[in-house]
């Protein structure tokens, strides 16, 4: 059988031309939710979309449907493909980017071609991704999910003040098409890693069978404010110390574990942050990840526990809010397995792994056997212009989606 | 032998009248350094040194004496008692008082009982100790004893803009006697301890025989900001993981320890400080203190090494910056004999102690024997208004500087 290979000049000049699009006067690429910048990327994508010859669909949340009907299949429900092209500021050009643009290719590759799916094929680009300028991110795809409602989301206030919902209709792309309209069959989104993994161990392409469960909480010890030079060890309540305790056992025991828990303490603070006074209060962040909810409700349990004995052998006291907390997302295991058999066939290097990052794919997984196929990331570097992935990468990237994508069109 | 006992009454009546001078318009005790406040409470001190029957000298940097000159001694070297009467904001009202109040209480006993000296007996109110509005602290004791000209000092800004001479000129204490003009044959500073020792192990009396040498620095850890969720553990470079081992290394040492060593770190900051992304730097302060200096110097050079060690292991870059660096004070050995023998004397708990903060006495000790005697704080509570010493605890402590007074200036 003669393997179909996708077009790798135009994948990667699409990816290149819309990276330059909304640039600002420092040459940042800024392309925030609704924006005049996106609308310019939303512009380019749609021209692209026609060019190819699909049908064009907005929804009332703004996202972008290009949908290939091949005669005779319309009826059936369609494949979809994607992610999102909008981006943090001083972002990188793949982030997103890459997973629209080479959906796009896939469906070109295959018309051109004259492939016959046994159902339509649809690349999106989802909405509100980035969630820079509007809260939650990954909204297009959640309220398509059914996740959030249209009204609440379009009533979203941005950080500068704006309006979703009229941000979209000022920009042109307040669609008419219910969130929803199209129930997938399945739905595959290719990414980035924005992890370090496949680079350092590498491995060319990640089958990607999950998505971590987070936990966000944030910790208060409160002890006593006394003198750094009068006050002897044995007599003090260091909420400074305490909180050091709670950061060495978090690492070092996500450390000496064979499982994928993450744990990260990104913010602190002491009070009252004086060199020769003893720290009476700190704050800090825990955010716990785990691919498996058991796992993740475990070892919030044990963090619990480790609170606890702390709380009496320092005799300080200790305080737990819960800032945010989503469980972990399992995809499709057949699709994961078609991403893997690709990759077998076409000689490259792969291995099942975990997104560590939130993709539109989970939200699209509450309606649709889903799954997602990474690619490496330099140096695991993300939301950020030195983010890069070599072109040799991303064309074999999108020919494994290609090629699944084949498998389940082929299949019916 | 009838031993001598001070007048119980005037002690406490003195130092409640001082404290209450000096109160802001919300009841809080502020008597900075050679402020409109702080001349209110030196007039106070003047007017009983002048009821008692006291020369009252002033020096240039403002340093106030009371000097008892009994007839045909007054040729030899005074023995020297004193602290400071400024407060810093919203102080107690022992702190330093009671060391100044306690040295007029004993002269005035000793006068009234008609005892004979050997030489004169002067109480001493240095200026600004707490350093709160000129820095640096402890400065009219530093400047007394020849550590710091008496120009700087007059030269010092404040932090409300002033110039300290100019100060001290406006409120009339810009004396003209040279600091120093009077070199004490000895020096002893009564005060309170500052810390919980005392209180919490039930002992009445501190025999303070040396002052803890202070290293001060500030430690800075760089590794990589990489994504909380995609990042494995055995990738990072987390400069707030590797703070936290500093901190709870230096403690975990300083409490197996069996030396009085301690060590605080008081002050933290991450960046970029988000939840979700791990620190890429870490800055800290390290405070150590110890009363001997070999000491001190072997845990400056334990860190240093933990700090090497921990940069490999962590593949973290770390700078330190050293920032204060003071020598431990041994005082006299005859003096807290003396301190040791009245307690027992008196049947007073007492044990030898350290002084974790800094006091006149470390600057007098440059130009002539020095010690002090520390009497219980309640909870180690001070620079405060809840600094609370018990009336006992505070008679008795003037009783042991009487005794050990007298036995100085009998023996001539």
């Amino acid at each position: 059988m003669n393997i179909l290979s996708i077009n790798d000049e135009r994948l990667l000049r699409h990816l290149r031309s819309l990276g330059e699009i909304g640039r600002d006067g420092n040459g940042r690429l800024v392309r925030l939710a609704a924006s005049d910048n996106e609308k310019l990327g939303r512009d380019q994508f749609v021209a692209w979309l026609v060019e190819t010859g699909l049908d064009v669909a907005i929804d009332r949340i703004g996202n972008i449907f290009g949908i290939w009907r091949p005669e005779g299949v319309s009826d059936n429900a369609p494949l979809m493909l994607g992610s999102h092209i909008d981006t943090v500021i001083n972002a990188g050009i793949y982030d997103g980017c890459y997973g629209v643009i080479s959906g796009l290719e896939v469906i070109a590759t295959l018309k051109e071609a004259g492939f016959q799916p046994m159902r339509p094929v649809v690349v999106a680009a989802f909405t509100n991704e980035e969630g820079v300028r509007y809260a939650p991110d990954m909204m297009g795809s959640l309220v398509y999910a059914g996740g959030l409602s249209t009204q609440d989301a379009l009533a979203s206030i941005g950080t500068d003040g704006s309006v979703l919902g009229e941000e979209l209709a000022r920009i042109g792309y307040a669609g008419e098409h219910e969130p929803g309209f199209l129930r997938p069959h399945a739905y595959i989104e290719l990414h980035i890693e924005q992890g370090p993994v496949l680079e350092r161990e590498g491995i060319l392409l990640g089958a990607v069978e999950s998505l971590q469960g987070i936990s966000w909480q944030k910790v208060t010890i409160v002890g006593d404010a006394n003198h750094a030079g009068t006050t002897p060890i044995s007599m003090r309540r260091d909420a400074g110390y305490a909180a050091a305790r709670v950061i060495t056992f978090l690492r070092d025991r996500a450390k000496a574990s064979s499982t994928p828990t993450v744990a990260t303490v990104g913010c602190i603070e002491f009070e009252p942050n004086a060199i020769n006074i003893i720290p009476s209060r700190a704050t800090f962040t825990v955010d716990l990840r785990d691919p498996d909810e058991d796992r993740l409700k475990q070892e919030e349990a044990v963090l619990s526990a480790f609170l606890e004995m702390l709380s009496q052998e320092e005799q300080v006291i200790i305080s737990v809010e819960k800032m945010a907390r989503f469980e972990p997302v399992r995809f499709d295991e057949s699709i994961v397995n078609a991403i893997e058999n690709a990759a077998s066939v076409r000689g490259f290097a792969h291995k099942r792994m975990t997104s560590g990052a939130g993709h539109d794919a989970q939200m699209i997984a509450r309606i649709a056997p889903a799954a997602m196929i990474f690619v490496p990331s330099k140096d695991g570097v993300s939301h950020n212009p030195k983010e890069y992935t070599s072109d040799q990468d991303l064309v074999a990237g999108a020919n494994i989606l290609l090629d699944v994508v084949q498998k389940i069109v082929a299949a019916g």
